[in-house]
């Protein structure tokens, strides 16, 4: 249906140049996407994060503005769990949480006091075959005392792929899931996910935030093939169809969402450097971002118009946007040297350019 | 006898206004706070604080400004008790010490080499019950050891709500008592008195200082109903009244502080953001400056002719502005991504705005 409309057929062009264009300069790349951004495949990013940012209202208490939870640390992990909480907090959720290995714990309050770290994973390691029942209750005992408190979940940054460790990881998804809480996977997650479909398939309250690899093995798992550059969009929208029912923002040059029913992009000019780490301030971003979209319900205003309704999607866009302006300000200022910490320090900066707090 | 006279009855009304003007601009709410502050219940609050600070004097010699004691932090929180004793010494007590259980005390000396943190709080998993007893007696011991030489301790940041560890803070806070050391109870020191209300009750220099949840609980179990959003000085009054003899520091748009005599309430401008942690904020600043008053006497000028004399009150009262001062400026520089850490960087420049160091 979406492939038939010519509108569809000049996007899908301009999304393979903007993926074949080797060795133009950075000139023409920004006309490139500039002029894509003109389609109605280009979401209207900015209006969209204004829309579902809430209003700072002082008869508002703590928590109102958003209590997002962490799933992932362990004891080779420490700093994409820390990315990706002291992200939502920077954005504006009032309470952040990290639900981590007892190892990983310290390092990851060590880096700063706003987060609530709970030291309650335990990998294969530390946990004797003998014990793996009881401690694997033990370990979802006290997840669950949270989990209905938490406005959004973001499971695997840092999570590692111990099996045991990813065995609990599992039941906490399915718990999630009968309390109806969203979900944004990433990372270790992901590699959990990719096997397990059945976790995350039917639920429109998951997200899957893919990078390059994790991407290239979900198509190779769920579609049985190679990823498609040439036709990205139709081979995304067959993705999130196959698996049924949740969102996925494809990480890439320019970003690409979809819920199975649209296929939308962001191409926000962001910043070169590719340091590890940018991804756990997207998926800390678009649980905010999600959990107010959700709150506000459906946002339509003059501009938002043609806008999507799924409040997954319009979380993608808004955090993938966030993100990119915040790494193009970090960029002006750190060049070559512009790491992770740099860009979390400008998302205050890019969401006050984008939604002036007054 | 307060509710009987005419102004209090305007205080009332505007007390009822500001808890009920739901859509009106950033600018009514603004002057309906100042046409507040010229009532009587409007506690002349800078002035207040300036009263109360002690002038920098090259003669005294270190602890004279302030020996402040957090009780709190345990192997989930190690955030709230830094927050609270970080903010002691920014504001100017010369020695803030943290006591904490072992787990917690590592990651707390990592927040600031400026804190003294001693390991002797233990949580129920690391004790054996045939331990128990023993263990507590050598907690008191060791918190014994030091509690003569603090002016305040703050009990319950980051204390978590483990029983074993509730029931030595129960015994600290009757030494503490027997010693005549003002207290003041924030967070999870609530969730103990509210059960145990003999720990503070008839405590002159006992603070309370509940947030909407908290107060809630302590209406609910003492007045035995619901919190009177229409009535709230008046039941204020009474919740005091009824514990007995002390301090209550009720959190809101406007901080309303009564011991059982007078209704003060502070609303100077802070703060849209509801991020965790400014209540600690609070609780540590609050504990600087009830040891100020009290050490100050009576502190009575041409323009604290009408002020409250109790120094618990003038204490809270000189937190709160303080707190709403510096959480204004870092507003102004952080907007959205405002973080308690952000406003502890700025409690210099409010204390330097309302009480210039010379």
């Amino acid at each position: 249906m979406l492939a038939s409309s010519a509108v569809f057929r000049r996007q899908q062009f301009l999304i393979r140049s903007l993926g074949g264009f080797g060795d133009c300069t950075h000139q023409n790349r920004r006309q490139q996407i500039k002029a894509m951004s003109g389609t109605s495949m280009e979401a209207d990013a900015e209006n969209i994060l204004r829309a579902i940012t809430p209003s700072l209202d002082p008869k508002r208490h703590k928590g109102q503005a958003g209590k997002i939870a962490v799933i992932g640390g362990c004891r080779e992990y420490t700093g994409a769990p820390y990315f990706a909480a002291i992200s939502a907090l920077k954005i504006g959720a009032d309470l952040s949480h990290v639900f981590c290995t007892k190892d990983a714990a310290p390092v990851i309050k060590s880096y700063s006091p706003e987060l609530i770290v709970h030291p309650v994973l335990e990998e294969s390691y530390s946990v004797r075959d003998e014990e793996k029942k009881f401690t694997a209750e033990r370990v979802l005992a006290e997840v669950d005392k949270w989990l209905e408190r938490f406005d959004c979940l973001v499971i695997g940054p840092g999570l590692g792929r111990d099996p045991f460790l990813l065995e609990c990881v599992s039941e906490i998804i399915k718990h999630a899931r009968q309390t109806n809480i969203p979900m944004v996977i990433d990372g270790d997650g992901l590699f959990l996910i990719t096997d397990n479909l059945h976790l995350v398939s039917n639920y429109p309250l998951a997200v899957l935030t893919p990078n390059v690899n994790e991407y290239k093995r979900l198509v190779k798992n769920v579609l049985l093939a190679e990823v498609d550059e040439q036709d990205a969009p139709n081979q995304l929208l067959s993705l999130a169809k196959r698996i049924g029912g949740l969102t996925i923002l494809r990480k890439g040059r320019a970003d690409l969402i979809c819920d199975g029913e649209t296929v939308k992009s962001v191409s926000i000019y962001g910043s070169p450097r590719r340091c590890g780490g940018q991804g756990d301030i997207l998926s800390g971003s678009v649980a905010v971002f999600v959990s107010w979209a959700r709150q506000q319900g459906l946002v339509i205003d003059g501009n938002l118009a043609t806008s999507p309704k799924n409040p997954t999607v319009l979380g993608c866009i808004a955090g993938s946007a966030l993100l990119r302006k915040a790494a193009s300000l970090a960029f002006e200022n750190k060049k070559r040297s512009t790491l992770t910490t740099d860009i979390i320090e400008f998302l205050w900066r890019s969401l006050e350019d984008i939604s002036p707090a007054h």
